[in-house]
């Protein structure tokens, strides 16, 4: 039998709740300026590895591959502070973001983009801190 | 045949791209102190509604439901601005959250509970933020 609601909600016990793809969400904001930077996938050896080094690791459904954030781009991520949801099935790290961006596209987040408000039916997006920060081409090979 | 990646990441067309159950993850942030107040799902609907009033809408996974952010607690978060992500399978929804809290547990934000970092194998949470802010068995029934 799982754990009560109740001990989940109000335990301190750490029980991760992985989805039907043993995937957790975690969403990393910068310490700093608040942002979101991104929205990303832990499975269980992501999150162990990201608990003991202090660094966040990832899973990649895409790719279907355990990945070190910053592997490839030196772009590591610090996590200052890990947190969990009332129901354990979501992840927020404070993060420091080693060098110009999270986002692969060049971006320091991955939100450079905001959908209007108050325009039914509008399919439009606006450009919000969209600037590149890096040049993803030098950046990945 | 679907967007090409490019046209996903730089475009300025709005194509969420929600999962095998239609729904997309949303994340909500505090507009002033950048906390991450709560993640949570959108279906088609509840993004409509969203973008249509303002007010975050959601879809409930448990209850199987739509609901509006605040409509049992009056707890109702006004949506400042809502982003997209690079692959448009995220939504931030920067939020003036109206009320005492975000959680269903009395919590301002879902995540009140840290995981120690630098601790292999710890399981033992330390509540951060956890005073309740309000009573959730007098503001729901």
């Amino acid at each position: 039998m799982s754990s009560s609601a109740h001990d989940i909600e109000e335990g301190l016990a750490f029980t991760p709740k992985f989805d039907a793809d043993g995937l957790i969400t975690a969403v990393a904001t910068d310490a700093k300026s608040g942002d979101v930077l991104m929205v990303a996938h832990m499975n269980d050896e992501a999150l162990r590895k990201t608990i003991a080094s202090g660094e966040a690791w990832y899973y990649s459904r895409s790719r279907k591959a355990l990945w070190k954030k910053g592997e490839t781009s030196g772009h590591v991520q610090r996590v200052l502070e890990l947190r969990v949801d009332c129901d354990q099935d979501a992840l927020w790290l404070k993060v420091e973001q080693q060098g110009p961006g999270a986002c692969h596209t060049g971006r320091r987040s991955c939100f450079y983009r905001a959908v209007p408000l108050g325009k039914a039916g509008s399919t439009t997006l606006e450009f919000r801190d969209a600037d590149k920060a890096f040049d993803p081409g030098k950046v990945y090979k």
